[in-house]
């Protein structure tokens, strides 16, 4: 699997407001998927999640996750970041989940009493697939 | 989490055909995400691989996975569902590679060359969301 830092096209790719989802790893070492908003910085992810949501806390515990990111209109569009969780912060004026809002809704975060956390993940291997095959630059 | 069996406007969604991700477990225990298609068929997840997909081997060494779907059109309409392998087999005949494209494509599978193996995932536990939260029945 190759190593980071992604070739310009992923990295043109992860920019788009695509659907994505991640995996963590729960207590027992069974893998957790959930569907998530994500942004594309500087060749890290950025993820931000309500205070209560069950991943955050098999984040803390275990920092290694996966994410794939899939084009909603060619879904055998799609791009996969191996890596690690290498920050959790909160976000208490909602600055990262206006801006995850914003990138996917156009507008900000409806929810204004949300306990809102951020976490940041860096990859460390990547893949993707495209129309006839393995994405290779 | 929810137990298994799923109710029926969640049965309802998984016999859509949805984009979906699939986590398995690498050697040292972190996540693995790919894209997948899938079928629903009695509360069990058809899976078809390339003979020489990676995840082939992780889902031989650890059966747990956890699998999340998502609506294309709406995709906060998600269900995840958790659980393991229950079988793998050769597909010699393409039989099961044919049944996932004719569902995504509407036609059979165009690589009639394929060294195709199907899996079976048998949910354990489930959850899902929808505009405004958790999708309880």
């Amino acid at each position: 699997m190759p190593r980071i830092p992604v070739p310009p096209d992923v990295d043109e790719f992860l920019a788009r407001a695509n659907a994505a989802v991640i995996a963590t790893l729960r207590r027992d070492g069974s893998p957790h998927t959930a569907a998530t908003w994500y942004d594309w910085e500087d060749g890290r992810v950025l993820l931000n999640m309500d205070a209560s949501r069950i991943r955050l806390g098999y984040m803390r515990r275990d920092p290694r996750v996966s994410l794939t990111a899939i084009d909603l209109e060619q879904w055998y569009r799609q791009v996969t970041l191996i890596g690690r969780i290498v920050s959790i912060q909160d976000d208490p004026d909602l600055a990262d989940i206006d801006r995850l809002a914003r990138r996917y809704t156009g507008r900000e975060y409806r929810d204004r009493n949300r306990r809102s956390v951020t976490a940041w993940l860096e990859p460390e291997q990547w893949y993707g697939w495209r129309r006839g095959g393995s994405w290779t630059s």
